[in-house]
């Protein structure tokens, strides 16, 4: 399955003319998730060309302006282009946003937004894969999402079928593949003993703002793609504790021990916002493989089968 | 005093790559003043380079989220900038605006924010000019808003002071410019001896979303310049007559009617965002001096000596 990771705003608290507020645009399989939804978040979907209309499911990590108020022109919109189907809104303090939609008039429109609290641990399964909460520690209350896919079967034995098993290639392998039992001569033969062990399927994490935690190394633990707040550099630490951030040097720290794959800072405060190399540097001394997300950076998270 | 306007936001109720949603920078004199503030107005200003500081008078022509939602951003960008002074925002409903800052916590901002209300005919006084809101005719509450420069003096007949009255020229004549008195050879000199007919200050009115008006075409009487409400063309009449929106067509004879200078058509539905040229034929054929708003374009209001 498709899974692909849009950034649609990268910025700090404050846009730039280089970055939107924060929003990432997941696609996995049929479906299509927002992660936050920053000012100005539905017209970097029509620029990223995104479309509405599978968008089911919207994540929010925290009530900070730039991190939900994009919902209001976005719900907005959705009804405008005749929506019908039910949405999903996830956020820490629900009951705010639900008391924000009704003064808003949002009962009235022509679908429902059911508005959901995820606490730490709590899930929301999809079809091949969960989007799992996790506690983040901000200045409010926070979460950030952990998205998991199912543990994937084995590979398929085919030496295994063919020369001990005797079972000839054709559509017995698909079945046996897709974990069916068969009888052959006879013999019942089931998936595991043509199917190699589970594969563990794709993992991204999101933190939202956040200072490092335990819960994020924990969560993240081998994930392939790890997103994390790294507002400042590290000479600024004593402002990102203050205000609830993370350095590019403690999002390194995190990503090393939680051993991700890759590494990708965002949250990127107005000083870096042009050139936010100086944070990229003090994060790979720590952890190499990392980037700095960018508007409409796209990525495809693909299997790794080392 | 330079009288400047930057549309800053063109679109009809959704955004579009082309268009971002409703807002108008105006710059006269010092006073620097926002006409309505839909979402991604901040960074609009960012990238038109209008700058924050001196932006004290925000005027929104009603409550519907693209003409508004914008604000809760830049009213913490500018407490995150350290603004200390006060804002004063104006709306229809003041008390739905109140109620939301409050909800949003913005009685603890470094800045206070006055939200007030000006009904049909009420106005806000500055140095030159005043704005004054005019009733319109949308779904909702709205207005829409007049920027009035005050009357000026008449010109100098310096024909008249030199020959007639044989005050040498100099200092005295400044001073009768400026409008006091003088005593030249015992004998008082007052201005209007020396001035022409005082001369009308430059207008421009703002419609926000409404459908052709009397009330329009009443305050905008040989005005500089009519931006008006121009959503659909004649064959989308009955869509503009249940929306509260006007045609390009209506919106030409108003202006004609008013005798204006000339006409701007904003808040322009996707249909035409990429090429709004439909919307223009049909205006120029009421009314030639019809230009279409598009984002980031900027004019100066320039003295009309005719």
């Amino acid at each position: 399955m498709l899974f692909k990771i849009t950034f649609l705003g990268t910025s700090g608290t404050i846009p730039s003319v280089e970055r939107n507020s924060p929003a990432i645009f997941v696609q996995f399989g049929g479906q299509r998730m927002l992660f936050d939804c920053g000012e100005g978040t539905q017209r970097q979907m029509m620029i990223a060309k995104t479309g509405f209309r599978n968008l089911d499911n919207i994540f929010i990590t925290h009530l900070h302006t730039d991190h939900f108020i994009g919902l209001f022109g976005l719900i907005e919109t959705m009804s405008l282009n005749e929506r019908s189907r039910e949405l999903n809104v996830y956020s820490p303090r629900a009951e705010v946003l639900r008391a924000l939609f009704e003064a808003f008039g949002y009962d009235q429109l022509n679908y429902d937004i059911r508005v959901r609290e995820l606490k730490d641990g709590e899930e929301v399964k999809f079809d091949g894969f969960k989007v799992v909460a996790f506690r983040t520690e901000h200045i409010v209350k926070s979460v950030g999402y952990a998205i998991i896919e199912n543990d994937r079967r084995g590979k398929f034995n085919r030496e295994k079928a063919e020369k001990e098993l005797g079972i000839p290639p054709g559509p017995l392998y698909a079945k046996l593949a897709r974990g069916e039992s068969i009888v052959w001569k006879g013999r019942t033969i089931t998936p595991d003993m043509v199917l190699g062990e589970k594969r563990r399927g794709r993992k991204v994490v999101y933190t939202g703002d956040s200072r490092p935690t335990k819960r994020t190394v924990e969560i993240a633990r081998n994930a392939d793609i790890l997103i994390h707040d790294a507002s400042f550099k590290e000479e600024l630490k004593d402002w990102a504790i203050e205000s609830g951030h993370s350095t590019a040097k403690e999002a390194a720290e995190v990503a090393r021990e939680a051993n991700v794959k890759k590494l990708i800072l965002t949250h990127i405060s107005t000083r870096y916002s042009k050139d936010a190399s100086p944070l990229l540097e003090e994060a790979k001394k720590v952890f190499e493989n990392t980037i700095i997300a960018e508007d409409f950076m796209s990525l495809e998270v693909t299997f790794d089968e080392s």
